[in-house]
């Protein structure tokens, strides 16, 4: 079959599948849900011998060890796959939530109703759990999906499906719920990105090159984050042991996430308070230090920072550090440089707390904590799809909440407008 | 100067009047929108004869009487500029709301913070009201904005716009707040609809074409609707009397506006008891009738509808009729043929209503109540920018709320992830 007549038959599968788990129960979904968890942990065997065809040809093809460790289905990752189901179906269902229901004067009632977006495309690389963890999401806020995984994981992830397809199966939810590509043509992701009659939202999750070329080709809105370079700022205010400890975790907690700092602020006054004992950390852990000529006076471990440094995620143990006079170079440094991920300001200061809290234009900005903690489940959403940093529809990590829409209601009794 | 060096540095100043805006007091702002008002009002003369410089000429154009009456400022279109924007300034301040600040298990306060969307780029025809109205919704809810009228308001707009500067002036916020375009080369509007670097959305409020333009040229996400193809629906469980008030009102109580009814279903065994009197008061109302052949046959005046028909937006007094099994047919009718934006159901059947409020996907969805309700007035928003049929960011009528963003706020006390 040509791939636009596969592509287009998927597409109008699943917008006439929307419109039918628009009226799906809640009951339905979480049995579903269950099911596929259930048959996920009973087919451990299968997935792990589909799995191996995808490692075997990954090491063909000479795919280096980090990305076939991100392939591998071990029998901790099954579970978790499992476990991850059951978490969403213990989540509450955001469909049909009503809220704001109010009497107006002219006698009608108006609220607002939250109802799934509709068909929701989803493009990911390597990791073959994302199948179920997005499928799982998406059935819950009651969408349809289409998810097109990468070619290395083409084998683990229709054996995924088969098991998601079987717990659909149980309850009467269409399979075309969830349809997984199963075609490796790459021409495959330009038609969906062009299926804006089907499709209501793309999300992207993999690399920079990934999301760059979502971002160009699309015509369909997408959720997505390009960069993470994230801050911290040390007011001149701050309780340099809660600065310390906030600008030690930021860093060195994990490397290669998005929520890792990259770029230390520190006011010129308090430098001497927090700087070396920061840098004995940082080189305990291994991490490389840039600085402003400032900075590298206070430790001449930093080698001189380029004007590149302060607009790079790293994602690696290195880390940029610069002296600024206080709080207002500190925004203006976060505005010019920033990606508008996560901000944090350590400050005992309350009004310089409230200042950087309103005016940071980040869809995370933090007091007090590390920038670590910009996470869908350190926030209670539950579990997330991903983390946005565009400031229409989601922002910051996406939840349930975000893979939906709202309408607004209104309740009458037979009310005509004056 | 160049069109694009000019569009350049109008985008880079509303940018940089963004961040400022961000931190103004709820005061300020007030403040700036009354004193525009008094100016407005002080500067009746002025603007008339600013005004009358375009409808001479818009005459010498040969423009239509329709479009020099949406052109004229008459004294009390002046008024009511003024009288909207001190309600905006009574309206309550949207930006820097905190909700849903709960404690986390790690300690962790986790809110959400309502923030400006940044700069917002409103293109308009005809009314130069709108340079008012929109100017003011824009800077209440924090955002610079980029103003493009018609160039046939081209005198009224400019008059406007020192009125707006006048009282911005008076408060200490920078007159790039609003910026309004001087040039009517149309390459301004191709420019602006590629500024993505400055500009965070796009509200066209004009025709058909202008939409279209927009939806094709634009790289900026954008608050619009196309069509307002709204149904009324009659159930076999109404009340004939409320169905005949609702579809009497839908309809007759003004013709060209997107909240109109275009497409009535009736329900069959409840047709001839609404249909003939229905016929009677859109005769008297001057109502055209186009009507499936079953419709046809209860009223000879009716001509039979084509397939164009039932996805017509007339904006006039037209009306197409459809008698159909009932609620399951009615809501694939609405599916099939509507736009999305705002369809009733008239019944005293519980269940029914409760299954076309959450399966219907339109941006109002209502019971028992008049289409031409879906309106920010009506709604307790205090004031429209527009009516958005998309699913994402804002949906439904746009008050100060669409004009906003959220981000994640997390307080802590230097804490860490573990």
């Amino acid at each position: 079959m040509k791939i636009e007549v596969y592509m287009e038959n998927v597409g109008r599968k699943a917008r006439a599948t929307a419109r039918v788990l628009a009226g799906t129960t809640t009951q339905a979904k979480n049995s579903a849900l269950s099911a596929t968890a259930d048959t996920i942990v009973a087919s451990r065997a299968s997935l792990r011998s589909e799995n191996a065809k995808d490692l075997a040809a990954g090491r063909d093809r000479g795919l280096d060890d980090a990305l076939l460790d991100r392939l591998e289905l071990t029998d901790a990752r099954i579970e978790a796959m499992a476990e991850g189901l059951n978490e969403i179906a213990a989540l509450p269902d955001p469909v049909g939530e009503i809220t704001d229901l109010k009497y107006r004067p002219s006698g009608i009632q108006v609220g607002i109703m939250r109802v799934p977006l509709g068909v929701i495309g989803i493009i990911y690389e390597s990791r073959p759990n994302v199948t179920a963890d997005a499928a799982g999401l998406c059935l819950k806020s009651g969408n349809a999906t289409i998810l097109r995984g990468g070619s290395e994981a083409i084998h683990s992830n229709q054996a995924i499906r088969g098991c998601i397809h079987a717990g659909l199966r149980t309850t009467g939810i269409p399979e075309d719920a969830v349809q997984v590509i199963e075609t490796t043509d790459r021409a495959a992701v330009g038609e969906l990105l062009r299926m804006d009659r089907y499709v209501d939202i793309i999300i992207p999750r993999g690399g920079k090159g990934l999301i760059e070329r979502v971002s160009r080709e699309s015509t369909i809105p997408s959720i997505k984050h390009l960069d993470g370079i994230c801050h911290v700022y040390i007011d001149d205010q701050a309780d340099p042991k809660k600065a310390i400890a906030v600008a030690d975790n930021a860093k060195t907690q994990r490397f290669g996430t998005c929520n890792t700092m990259e770029t230390l602020l520190v006011a010129t006054s308090i430098a001497p308070d927090v700087l070396p004992e920061l840098a004995d950390i940082y080189r305990a852990a291994g991490v490389a230090l840039r600085g402003c000529p400032e900075t590298c006076r206070h430790l001449p471990e930093a080698v001189a920072a380029t004007e590149e440094d302060w607009s790079t995620e790293y994602l690696a143990p290195i880390l940029s550090i610069r002296i600024v006079d206080g709080l207002e170079e500190a925004m203006k440094h976060i505005e010019t440089y920033g990606s508008h991920h996560t901000d944090t300001i350590v400050t005992e200061d309350l009004g310089r707390a409230r200042r950087f809290l309103r005016e940071v234009d980040s869809s995370s900005v933090m007091v007090n904590a590390s920038t670590r903690f910009a996470d869908g489940f350190e926030y209670g959403l539950g579990a997330e799809i991903g983390i946005s940093t565009d400031k229409l529809h989601a922002r910051g990590p996406v939840g349930l909440e975000g893979l939906t829409s709202r309408k607004f209601i209104v309740l009458g009794d037979g009310h005509i407008r004056q």
